[in-house]
């Protein structure tokens, strides 16, 4: 099964207590269509600027990640910089440049279409709810959504009436508690599932994942990692596992959930290992499957 | 098997978003017992003044916790008042007043030389190391303890001198790093394992509690609220779960520990749903194990 992923390729400048890097690789869509192409077959849809390097372009054939949907137009790349404490939470933006992605109106090529799983990720809800429009049977679909407090703050009722059509949303504790104006998470998510979404992934970042559907709840517990050099991307990382994984399987059971959410942790642990996508980059089924065995044996009584 | 507690008893007066209660029982020692005593025989070992309603000694009279080791002075009780926020993290401290505590130094009876299993609760770790040279064959013993952000400051020496003595170690996450300086967890746990202790669990509030000892890890998940009243004591009351759970199984292997760890945060479930230990009454034996079954449905997969 194939997913299309629409959302942002960019460059970020990031400085961590561990390192600072320039200008590579980043964005939402990024991120996502890397994780899900070890599952999965990936369509990206997203646009870049004219000084998008071609080894980038090189990383995605490498995966086969379909690249019909990349527009390259005249001008800047979506540009992000940022810095993280020791604590590794939440960044510091220092600078957010726009630039193509400012024009940006994705269009689903007509091949597309077919596709029965959609992920949304961070974007505006405009072009979210842009891009749910031109799907057509959208009840047969599995369709997943991520977005940030930014869309929550300036957003929030075109960010309400996305997620009416929303499968699966993804989001962070702390946007949870914005949305909801809830400080406790379990009932944070059970107000979010009124708005809508069938399913709930809540990124409680370093603390695990947060499955809520209906009655159903799994509190995928955190990989303790001994070295994380930058969480840039831990959530479409996330996300990525979790979709291609549901994609292979092809069913949307709790259960394949609850498991989808290991695989989704996993693949996120590999990305917070290095700077941009370069530890993700290592990650093989062989090494996710090996990590999963280790995560096990670490929580289970 | 029966354990011994030195630590304190006082009155505690505590605002939360859900509520205000005053002069009502607290101290590390009550929580600790009061949890302790669900599985095995407990001691008490403290100090009180003149004040000390009637009706806590009786609280812990229903539990046969033994009280020869809690000696009433003239002079008002220890208390504590604090105000917790809408995180339910730490709570500001309003205002310590020793009392009789100011003059603790306590002692041993004689009868109690013979118990295997030990605790010593957050006080001076000169005190706790008083306790300790009290103690004859302290090899075979299991000697568990706990401290505070305020003696890691103010006695460090004192507390890493401890530490050399000491199997079980229970320490808050941010506690932990204040030890070492070390801002990642689990190498905070491993340098902390080069003091001394055999074992550590490192309490991480409403996100769980990391085992580390040699290579081994568990990473105990947290079990999910809706309801969290009053986090008072919940640390001491975990505590009390592990050593209560260890003294009736009467073994340290790793699969006991790891169990033990569920049963102290499950302890501590009943702990903050209430104020006081006024919801930790509640918590028989079978609503623990019901509880324990329905965390494993919770964070396995």
């Amino acid at each position: 099964m194939s997913i299309i992923v629409v959302g942002s390729v960019g460059l970020d400048s990031v400085k961590t207590p561990f390192g600072t890097v320039k200008k590579v690789l980043g964005g939402s869509a990024s991120y996502f269509s890397y994780a899900a192409s070890l599952f999965s077959q990936v369509s990206l849809i997203a646009t870049v600027g004219s000084d998008f390097p071609k080894k980038y372009i090189k990383l995605f054939n490498q995966r086969n990640i379909k690249l019909d949907g990349l527009s390259q137009a005249a001008g800047k790349t979506f540009s992000w910089s940022g810095r993280y404490g020791w604590d590794m939470g939440d960044p510091e933006t220092l600078s957010t440049k726009l630039g193509v992605f400012a024009d940006f109106c994705p269009k689903l090529p007509p091949q597309y279409k077919k596709s029965k799983h959609i992920f949304l990720a961070n974007i505006d809800p405009e072009l979210q709810k842009n891009i749910l429009k031109q799907i057509k049977n959208r009840n047969s679909k599995i369709i997943g959504c991520d977005t940030m407090d930014f869309w929550i703050e300036n957003k929030r009722k075109k960010l309400l009436n996305l997620l009416k059509d929303i499968d699966i949303f993804f989001i962070n504790e702390s946007e949870a508690r914005q949305l909801t104006q809830e400080p406790n998470i379990l009932k944070a998510a059970r107000a979010i599932l009124r708005f809508g979404p069938k399913k709930i992934f809540i990124k409680r970042g370093e603390h695990g994942v947060l499955l809520v559907s209906g009655k159903h709840l799994f509190n995928a517990p955190a990989y303790l990692m001994e070295s994380v050099v930058d969480p840039t991307g831990a959530g479409d990382t996330f996300a990525g596992g979790v979709m291609g994984y549901l994609a292979v399987t092809n069913n949307k059971s709790i259960n394949t959930l609850r498991r989808a959410a290991i695989y989704g942790t996993i693949m996120a642990t590999f990305a917070v290992e290095g700077f941009s996508l370069k530890s993700l980059q290592k990650a093989t089924l062989t090494k996710v499957k090996k990590r999963i065995k280790k995560f096990k044996k670490l929580v289970s009584f």
